[in-house]
């Protein structure tokens, strides 16, 4: 029955957009955004979605299209905990399936169902799993410690980004950037004079980037509570997993000391696509509740301080970077690669490995990169 | 000589649209927007259509797309009652003959003909035949008598719907959606407790709704003289003919008491496509002359007021359709079927047969739907 | 080497426009708009290129999208003549290398390169070859000398149409439309009682134009400083050049007086294509430097005065005709060709031929066109 709703006539639908990997956790709204009272609707990987509630105060995730009329359940009522449709008054249950039709003798055709989304709440996010429910599995979600809500205060901030999610990961794989697109908040010529390891095992992807003797921005060293001028070493560890999840430590201690000796702020990054050429990024930060009221600032300073660099500064050239690209695959373009580029290139090829073996297709083929190793840059990428 | 004006370039053009029914009338306007002294332009069925009146005071439908380089005709002069092209001066009469080239010796070159689309006034609208002129036949004209402004006054109104023409009119021949999307101006809860029928002759299909000892919303009380609060027996008689005709009869009666006993307020409701995505909807309220000052306030009172819910609700709710629809084929979305849909379903499958026809090719196979009949609903239903 | 860089894949990128000319010296920008301080980006046939003036103020015309991750290169800065990539601070040399990683150890890819036009200054206009590199010679440029800064006072005007630039070369070789689409500032009602001449020179098309005993407008008449009511002939001299390169000279004299005693205007209008449907449209007067003030003021007096009419008038036409037009092939909608159309028709048919040969492929079937010759009109146009 299961299968049967996973290849129900919604998946056709979206078979434009079958590049996409399905069978993942993506987050589909931050927990604070899904009410019990009023339906909210995001498109997620094409999808229209509608997420609310429901009498238990479990979030519900349905195809945000009725199953009569096609009318967007999202602007109807949330009535008993169901969702009624704005447009005949059809009523929906967390399963999908129509429960209650008000007209004549009140019979529900078999058929009156409209998708339903495994979905989750964790770290302060509602995720949704778009493949193949009988494969939803809470334990396939990588860990965020540090915004888990229950020992932690955390602070989220949401952009749209009008470019495909591999160019924001991309971006935040590859924190080079931080020099020449940030000069004035978040970079400092420190950075390309720094080195950059990067691995991966499994489908994970790590890149480790350290910067030496740096005089910081003023923006992170307030928020480090470091005094203007001072040298510092700062390095910052990027952790990706499929299907674009990241989390980013930045840490920071004084200039030649041990890191256990400084300080770190940990903050999860996750890119959810709304089409093929635009994308949720959610961001929040996270510090343990046993800092107390400095900790609220804290991370309420560095999502309020980032948003403008962000917005600004990254959200303009993934844009121009995607109206570069076109309609173009991204290797038929020939990107040059370069050492900084490592672990950017290990994420899409995981993800072109996974939504090759998902769709059974052989993956794009690979093109052999040398890439001339820097100080401590591993090597093998292809 | 007409068929092969009929076969034309203009209809190749149009061969990405040949979803419409071409031989059928259409409105292209209300006969006020027609004029003598400035021609008037609008899309139909994917087509620039301009529309002006001769010396005769005739309305002529041509392309709007002068035969020589393609220029706007509705944006040049009426000169003796034929047309002149704004850009080089070429004249064109009422048949799509370019009868003055002002440039050199003047000679006319044969081919330089615009379309010309039969056409009539009537029902204080424009009616145009955008298939085969041979065809075209006064007598196909379904009737609409109570806004014939020899007899009655009348009133219009005209919306811009983002939506295929079909969506709108699965809205008119279901009004059970009053009580969802209308709250608070033409719905209440009689209407689901009340009960439906429908059915076709030929090409014509009727939907009957009554329902019984309903507290009416203010606008439709007040538009029949009910005082507030007045229990009263409602019906709503939908008559549909191709390609999107439609004639609605409201009669209230005080509850239990005949219809004869009763008033009725009776309207047009005239779908035209302008693309394959959206409408023009034009619709007009009409009472008898002999009615006098009274009629004239009524009439306007239903446009005026029906303007709000149809701008603000309905709208809204067929481009929502439309956008979940995108370009998918209404059958193709599994749309669940409810015996309030009878009635708009039988005018889908009449469209199909009529498109298939004149297409020469089958029409879309039919689903068989098991519709349990509520009471007083015809059962037949494919 | 550089046939190899023609056909990198930049250009299986353009292949969706292979209806451009690619072999020709198109107008990139005004010299002025290309500075060495602030790079410039236009869409020059359907690329994205970046202007800027190297160390020497030579004017580099490069592909606007750096060869690592498609950063618009426009946005970033010009660093001792070289450009700089705003997201990761690659450097770009005239010849499109990659001079400068400021990563790691700095070594640079062979591949790190982006597409170099050849790109020349002249007639106070950059211009930019998109085809070979190996056929670009100056020597291919069309001469404009009236503008020659050199020897010219000249003023310059641009305009952005969203229209095929082939519909604004019918309009500039077709100046019949004076007396239709600007009877209030360039027409009057002689210039269809005149007569007009056209034919070919190789690939260059000319159009001779003359009207007698003519009241001018207010505008033009002004322009010649010639007393208004003055009847007077006045001649419009039009050559085109592939790909749309035309001057216009118009004179004035006394009705009946020789041509020699008269005072003309040159103009030179240059128009490249932004994409299939949209163009830019370069303009500009020049006048003898030995006029002093006089040719200052006049030269500005004629752009200035031109804008209205080209803006508020042209435009929108040549818009609605794009629009009529839509993806149509010019010739598949049959335009009714007149007498007017002779120069047009031969300029479309040169740049179908030169296209085809470029191409490898036929040019469009010729379709016969018996045109009546009007007094002085040459005949044969096919």
């Amino acid at each position: 029955m299961r299968r049967r709703a996973f290849f129900s006539c919604a998946d056709s639908i979206a078979s434009a957009l079958m590049s996409f990997l399905l069978n993942a956790w993506y987050v589909a709204a931050f927990a604070h955004e899904v009410r019990a009272d009023v339906p909210f609707s995001r498109t997620l990987l094409g999808r229209p979605v509608v997420l609310y509630r429901d009498a238990e105060q479990r979030a519900i995730a349905l195809d945000d299209r009725c199953a009569h009329r096609f009318a967007p359940l999202s602007q109807g009522r949330i009535v008993d905990g169901v969702l009624e449709c704005p447009y005949h008054g059809l009523r929906f249950s967390a399963n999908g399936q129509c429960v209650h039709n008000p007209h004549g003798d009140g019979r529900v055709p078999a058929g009156a169902k409209v998708r339903a989304y495994p979905s989750l709440e964790r770290y302060g996010a509602i995720w949704f799993w778009p493949g193949d429910p009988a494969r939803a599995d809470a334990a396939l979600l990588p860990s965020f410690p540090f915004v888990d809500p229950a020992a932690n205060v955390t602070h989220d901030g949401y952009l749209h980004t009008r470019a495909h999610y591999q160019l924001s990961a991309d971006n935040l794989l590859d924190l080079s950037h931080f020099q020449f697109l940030h000069p004035d908040t978040l970079g400092s010529e420190a950075i390309a004079r720094g080195d950059v390891q990067s691995g991966s095992l499994d489908d994970i992807v790590w890149v480790r980037r350290s910067a030496y003797d740096e005089a910081l921005q003023p923006f992170v060293a307030q928020g480090f509570g470091i005094p203007p001028g001072t040298r510092v070493d700062r390095w910052m560890d990027v952790r990706w997993t499929p299907p674009g999840l990241l989390s980013i430590v930045v840490g920071v201690t004084a200039a030649g000391m041990p890191r256990e000796a400084g300080l770190i702020a940990p903050s999860a990054h996750w890119l959810t696509p709304e089409t093929e050429r635009t994308t949720h990024y959610f961001f929040a930060f996270g510090l343990p509740k046993e800092m107390g009221d400095a900790a609220r600032g804290l991370v309420r300073y560095a999502v309020e301080g980032l948003m403008k660099p962000f917005e600004c500064e990254d959200l303009p050239m993934l844009e121009a970077q995607q109206k570069n690209l076109g309609d173009h695959d991204f290797w038929a373009m020939q990107p040059a690669l370069l050492p900084i580029d490592a672990g950017a290139i290990r994420a899409r090829r995981v993800m072109e490995r996974l939504i090759a073996a998902e769709q059974g297709t052989a993956p794009a083929p690979v093109r052999t990169i040398a890439i001339t190793p820097v100080a401590g840059t591993s090597q093998a990428v292809a």
